[in-house]
C-alpha cells in the first residue's frame, strides 16, 4: 500500500499528545476512533499518563511498540516538528498535524512551518492546521472535528476534500443532516505536503466515492489538479467545486486563513470550464449538486415536469426552473389524458405544469400512477416532485412513491420540500431522491446534471512550433510594425502599413492609398500611443504634413522622446471591433476573446479561455469563445445587419493561440486592440498590435 | 370594530362543513381553534352531527344562535356560495372560503366565482382557494393548514400576507422552526374581495406587528397597493415581497393558481423600488430579511466586522459580504490594541478581518469583551459573528454573549451558523439576533438594512398641465414633425427641421445647412421609416436629388403609399445616444430611460421608473435614473473623454415625464429614440420621435 492509502486506512494510529478528557480537542480523536468502532491498533502518546481509557499509553514516540501507519500530532505549533522528525525516523507512514500557527500567520509561522517540512523526510504530512480526515465508508475517524460529536452519521458516497477543517465539519454535519452520506472528507488546509489534488486523485480511484466535492481556497499546482480531474473524469465521477475568493475580502480572508496565494477568480473559471469542474455558486449549493449527482442520472434536456399537491409551492419551482432557462411544458395529450384517466374529479389540474394533483397526492397508489405516467411522456426530461404540509403527517408518502418509480425510468427525479420537514428530507435523500429546501436547488442541480452530459473545449497539440527564430534577438517590447509581422507568421493579417521618417515620405505614401489615412509614431517605447498625441486619424495628402509636425511636437512634449520611425496605413472603418489578448497568471496562460468599443468594456463584456501548455484553441472552440459573448449576435447579422466574416477572426484567435503556444515562456503580453470585424467575406484586420517579450537570456 | 378587524379578533366563529375527525381538512379549523385556546365561541356546523369535541353542532347556518363574526365555510366549490348568501343574510362580519375550483380554473369555475361575489352582498370575503388566517398574537387561528400541526409556534413581530395557503404554510413553519416568531399570517388567494392590500394596511396598523412580509403573484390594485404600502412606511414598518412570475412558466403558473394576470415583472421590480419595498431575490431570503429587520437596528455604512472562532466560514461570510460590496477593513489600531490586550497568545489573528478569535470563542467572557470591543469601534458600522462547530456542545454561549452586548450599541449584529445546528439558530432568533444558515444570508440581510434607511425617489406633481390643446384634433400615430412639435411644447429640442415636397425643396433645404444632411420620409402612416428606405443619412445638394426619387420608389415598394412629404435634417453626430420612452401596464405608466447603440441595446442597459399618476421626475430623480445605467460612465467623461451635457438630458427626461403626466390616458406611446447627447455646453437633440395617440372621443 502507498502511503495516501495508508493514510486513509491505516492499522494503526499513534495519538501524539493525547488528552484522557474527552472534552479538549486532545482528548477527541481517541474518542472518535473508539466511538466509531475503529478495529486496528491504537497508540496514545502523552508522558503524562499512563492510560486513556483502556489504551495503554506510551511517554515518547521513541517508546512506541512499531512504527504506525499513521500519526496524529496534537502538540502545539513549538513543537510539532520536533514529533514529526521523530514519527519519519521510526518509518511512520504519514502524519496529520493539527496545530496552527504555520504558514497562515506571518513570518514567525513561516518559518515553523519550513522547519516542520524539513523535517518531514520521507514520511507525506497532511496539514498543518488540518482537522484531519474521515473516512466513514470503513469507520477510521483521524480527526478532532466537533462535528463527529453528532449522531447517526451514515456512510453514503459523496468524497470530500477541503481545505478547511471547519467548512468540513459544517459541511458532514449539514450533509448527515439531511441524510447525505459521505465516504471520505479530508481536511488538507495548508499543505506543505499532501495536497486537493493528491485526494482527487484517491478518491477518483476509490469505489465507494461517486462525487468528488472539493472546497477551495486555492490551487498550488494547476497542472497536478487538471490530471487528478481527468482521472476522476474518466472514472465517470464528477467534481464539484465551492471556491472563495470571488471578492477582493474573500481572497484577502483566504491568504490569512491558510496562507493561499491564488489566482484572479475568473483564471478559476476558466480553469473549471476547461477541466470540466462544476461551480457551486452559493455555498448550500454544493451539497445540494452532490446530491444530485450521486444519483448518476443524466440530465439529457431542459423539459422538466412539476408535480405538486400545493399550488403555490410549485410555482416557486417552475418560476426558478423558468429563469435558469428551463421549460416546462404542458403534458402532452397522451399524458394528460392518462392523468385524467387516473384521477376523476375537477380541482386538480392536470392539463397543466405544474400537475397539481391536490389530494390525490395524498394516495399512493395514485400518486405512483402519476408519477409513471409523466416519467413515460417522451415530453419530459426529468420530473420535480413538491411535498406539501400534508407529509408532516405521512413523512414517507411521497419517498415510497418515487422509489417504487425509480427502476421505471433513468429520468432524474428530484423533490422540493416546501414546509420545514427535517424527516421528510431525511426520508427522501436516503431513498436515493435528492430532496432540496429551496425552490431554487431544483434548477441549480439540474443545471449541474446537464453540464456532466457536455462535452469539453476542444483543443488541439501546437503541430507547427514556428516564430521564435524571429523573435530570437528580440526583448521588451516591440513597435507596432515588428509586431504585425510576428503576427503575420501565425496568419493574422494586419493593416497596411508603410514606414515613413518625415512628412514628404507620409504624403507618398497616403497617395498611394484611396481614401483617408491613419498616422502613427513607431516606437518599442511607446506602448500607449494614443495617450501621447501618437496616433492621429483621417487625414489626407493635404492635411498630413502639419498634423506630422503637431505629433513630432506632441511625442517630444509627452515623452521627452525625438519620433524618428512613423506608419501609415489606411483609414479602416469595421462594423464591430474584438480585442484578443492574453493573461499570465499562476492558474496558467488565458486567451482573452473580448468585444471592443466602449459600451462593450463598460459591460466588461469578455471570455477567458485557459490554454493547456502546448495546446490551442480548435476553430470549434474559437467559435464557441465567440457565442460566449454577450454581444456575439453583433458579429452574427443582428437586426437585419449583414453577417460579419466570423471565419477569418476564428483564424485569428487560432493563430493567437498558436503564437502563445510557440512563443511559450518568451511571451509576456500581447494583444491585438482593435481586431476590426469586416463584413462577410472581407477578412477581419489587426489594427493595432502589442508583444512584450522577455529578456533574450531568460 | 371594522369587518376586518373582526376577521382577526373574531368574538365568535362558525365553521360551516365542520368534522369530528380531526385528521380531515375539514376536522382541523376546530382542532386548531381549541389546541390554541380560542376564547370565543365555536359554532361547528353540519347537519351530519350532533356535537364536534364538546361543542354542540347546528343543522343549519339559520339554525345558529347569533350572528358569528367570522365564518369558516369548508363546503366544496359547488355549495359554497349558498352558504355565503346564509351567512351574509344572517348579518356575519366576514366568511373565509377555502374550496379551490374558482376563477383558478377555467369557465366553470369562474361562472361559480361570480355565483361567489353576488351571494355576498355586504359580508366581507376572504379567498376563496385561501387555507385562513392565523392570529398568533391573541392565539386566534382561523385555518386548516397541516403547518399548525406543529407544536411551539410562539408569537412575534412578523406579519405575513401570502397569496397562497401552502406557502402560508411553508413560511409559518420554516419560520417556526428557526425561532422566528409571527404576528398575524393571512392567506388572500383569489382575492374576490378581501386583498394583499387590505391586509398591509391592517398589518401596519397593527401593534405586534414590526415587520411586514409578502408572498405575491399579482398586485391587483397598485394605487391601493401603494397607499396601504405607504402607511406601513408612515408607521416606521419595512415591507419585504418574494414575488413570483419572473419567468414566464412562473408567469404561467401563477395564473393557474390563484387566476393571477400580472405585468411584467419588471414593472413590479419598479413598483416596488418607487415605493420603497425590499424585493426578496431567493425564497429563503424573505424569511433573512424580515429576521434581520425585526431588530429595527439601522446600517448606516458598508463597513462590515466579521468575528469568527473558525477561519474557514468567517472566509465564506466575508467574501459573500465582499461580492455584495460590502467592506471588511482590518481592525483600526486602537481597536486591534484592545484585542490584543484582552487575548494574549500568537495564534488568534485579531489585526484582521475576520477577527479571528481561535478558543477565546469558547470563553463568554472574553468573548463578550471582543464583541464590545469591536461595536466600539468607529470604523464598523456592523458585526457578523460566526458560530462554529464547538457550538453543538455549547448551544447558548454565543447567543448569550451577543444579548449580553446588545445593549451597547445599536449597530446591526447578525450570526452565521457554520454547522447544522438547529438549536443554537433557534436560540440565536429568540434572543434577538437574526441567525443564518447560508454565509450569504448576511450580505442579504444587510443590503435590507440598508435599503431601509435609503430616502424615496423624488416626484414632483405635475404643475402646469399643458399640451393638450395641441392634440385635441389629432389622434392615432402623429408624424415625426407633428411629435417634434408636441415634444417642443415640453422643452425637448429637436433636430432642426425643414418640411419639403420635392427633390427642389429638398435642395433648396440642404443648402441652408452647413455640412451633411439627412433626408426622411414623413407619414404618419410610417412609423418605422428606416426598414422601408424612408432615411437616408449623410447627403449633400448633389447627392440628394437622386437620393430623393430612390427612396419615393423604396417607400412605395415596401408600402404601397405615395409619399408626398419629407424633412430634412442637419446630419448630427454625437458622442453618446439615449433612448427616452415609456410603457403602459397593468401597473401604471412607466418612464424608460436606456443606452442607445446595438451593444448597449443587447445588453439591456436600461431603466424603468414607474410614474405615480399625476407626478412627474424631478431633477435629481432624472440624474439618479441616468446614474443606474450600466454605461452612465460614458456619460460622465469615461477614459479621458469630455463629460456630455446631462444637464439637457435630465431637463428633457423631466419633459418627457410632464408630457406623460399632462397628457394622461390619450398618449399611448411615445419615444425618443435616439436623444443624441453631445459635449458638455451643447444642449441634446432628439434626432427621431414617436407620438401615438388614443382616438379623440376617447
Amino acid at each position: 500500500m502507498d502511503a495516501i492509502s495508508r493514510l486513509m486506512q491505516p492499522r494503526s494510529v499513534a495519538v501524539i499528545g493525547a488528552s484522557a478528557d474527552p472534552k479538549k480537542t486532545t482528548g477527541r480523536p481517541i474518542t472518535y476512533l473508539m466511538k466509531y468502532g475503529f478495529a486496528g491498533k491504537v497508540y496514545p502518546v502523552n508522558p503524562k499518563a499512563d492510560k486513556i481509557g483502556d489504551l495503554p499509553c506510551y511517554a515518547s514516540i521513541a517508546d512506541l511498540p512499531d512504527a504506525p501507519d499513521v500519526a496524529i500530532v496534537l502538540l502545539g505549533a513549538a513543537r510539532a516538528h520536533e514529533a514529526v522528525r521523530e514519527l519519519a525516523q521510526r518509518g511512520t507512514a504519514a502524519a496529520i498535524v493539527l496545530a496552527s500557527g504555520f504558514g497562515e500567520t506571518g513570518d514567525e509561522g513561516a518559518s515553523r512551518q519550513a522547519a516542520l517540512m524539513q523535517a518531514t523526510g520521507q514520511m507525506r504530512i497532511l496539514g498543518p492546521n488540518t482537522i484531519g480526515l474521515v473516512n466513514l465508508t470503513d469507520r477510521i475517524i483521524l480527526s478532532a472535528s466537533a462535528a463527529l460529536e453528532m449522531s447517526g452519521l451514515e456512510a453514503g458516497s459523496v468524497g470530500l476534500v477541503s481545505q478547511s477543517g471547519g467548512i468540513l465539519g459544517s459541511i458532514l454535519s449539514r450533509g448527515a443532516a439531511r441524510g447525505i452520506g459521505f465516504s471520505k472528507l479530508i481536511s488538507t488546509s495548508n499543505e506543505v505536503d499532501l495536497e486537493l489534488s493528491d485526494f482527487v486523485e484517491y478518491l477518483a480511484n476509490d469505489p465507494a466515492t461517486q462525487v468528488i466535492a472539493l472546497y477551495v481556497e486555492t490551487i498550488r499546482h494547476p497542472e497536478r489538479f487538471r490530471q487528478a480531474v481527468e482521472i476522476a473524469r474518466l472514472a465517470g465521477k464528477a467534481v464539484v467545486a465551492y471556491k472563495i475568493g470571488r471578492s477582493e475580502a474573500g481572497a484577502r480572508a483566504a491568504i490569512s486563513h491558510t496562507g493561499a496565494m491564488a489566482g484572479s477568480d475568473r483564471m478559476y473559471d476558466a480553469l473549471f470550464k476547461q477541466i470540466g469542474v462544476i461551480r457551486a455558486e452559493q455555498f448550500n449549493d454544493l451539497l445540494d449538486i452532490c446530491s444530485a449527482l450521486t444519483t448518476t442520472r443524466k440530465l439529457n434536456g431542459n423539459r422538466i415536469a412539476v408535480l405538486t399537491s400545493t399550488g403555490g409551492a410549485g410555482t416557486l419551482v417552475a418560476d426558478s426552473l423558468g429563469v435558469a432557462g428551463f421549460e416546462t411544458p404542458a403534458p402532452d395529450f397522451a399524458t394528460a389524458q392518462k392523468l385524467r384517466d387516473l384521477q376523476k374529479g375537477d380541482e386538480a389540474a392536470l392539463d397543466r405544469n405544474p400537475i397539481d394533483v391536490t389530494l390525490a397526492g395524498l394516495d399512493p397508489v395514485l400518486l405512483r400512477g402519476i408519477i409513471r405516467a409523466v416519467l413515460a411522456s417522451p415530453l419530459y426530461d426529468a420530473l420535480v416532485v413538491v411535498v406539501g404540509s400534508s407529509s408532516l403527517a405521512m413523512p414517507d408518502l411521497v419517498a415510497d412513491a418515487i422509489r417504487d418509480c425509480l427502476g421505471d425510468s433513468d429520468k432524474p427525479i428530484l423533490a422540493y420540500v416546501s414546509p420545514h420537514a427535517p424527516n421528510v428530507v431525511h426520508v427522501l435523500e436516503t431513498r436515493g431522491v435528492p430532496a432540496f429546501l429551496n425552490p431554487e436547488s431544483c434548477a441549480v442541480a439540474f443545471k449541474a446534471m446537464r453540464a456532466t452530459t457536455l462535452s469539453l473545449p476542444q483543443f488541439k497539440p501546437v503541430s507547427n512550433v514556428q516564430g521564435i527564430d524571429l523573435i530570437a534577438h528580440q526583448e521588451g517590447a516591440l513597435n507596432e510594425y515588428e509586431a504585425a509581422q510576428l503576427f503575420s507568421q501565425f496568419g493574422i493579417p494586419s493593416a497596411q502599413t508603410q514606414v515613413v521618417h518625415n512628412a514628404q515620405e507620409a504624403v507618398t505614401a497616403a497617395r498611394k492609398i484611396t481614401g483617408a489615412v491613419v498616422l502613427k509614431v513607431l516606437s518599442s517605447a511607446i506602448l500607449h500611443k494614443s495617450d501621447v498625441g501618437g496616433v492621429r486619424l483621417g487625414l489626407t495628402p493635404e492635411t498630413l504634413p502639419q498634423a506630422f509636425e503637431q505629433m513630432v511636437m506632441d511625442v517630444r512634449q509627452h515623452t521627452g522622446i525625438e519620433a524618428k520611425d512613423f506608419i501609415i496605413q489606411p483609414m479602416l472603418r469595421a462594423p464591430a471591433e474584438l480585442i484578443i489578448g492574453m493573461h499570465k497568471d499562476p492558474l496558467g496562460t488565458a486567451l482573452m476573446v473580448g468585444m471592443g468599443g466602449l459600451t462593450a468594456e463598460l459591460m466588461n463584456d469578455s471570455v477567458l479561455c485557459l490554454l493547456p501548455p502546448g495546446m490551442i484553441v480548435s476553430d470549434e472552440l474559437a467559435l464557441d469563445l465567440l457565442k460566449q459573448l454577450k454581444s456575439w449576435p453583433l458579429l452574427d447579422g443582428y437586426r437585419g445587419k449583414p453577417k460579419l466574416d466570423v471565419h477569418s477572426v476564428i483564424k485569428t484567435i487560432a493563430g493567437f493561440s498558436t503564437m502563445i503556444a510557440s512563443l511559450g515562456d518568451r511571451l509576456l503580453e500581447a494583444e491585438i486592440n482593435p481586431l476590426l470585424v469586416m463584413e462577410s467575406g472581407q477578412s477581419s484586420v489587426a489594427a493595432d498590435a502589442v508583444v512584450v517579450l522577455t529578456p533574450k537570456g531568460s
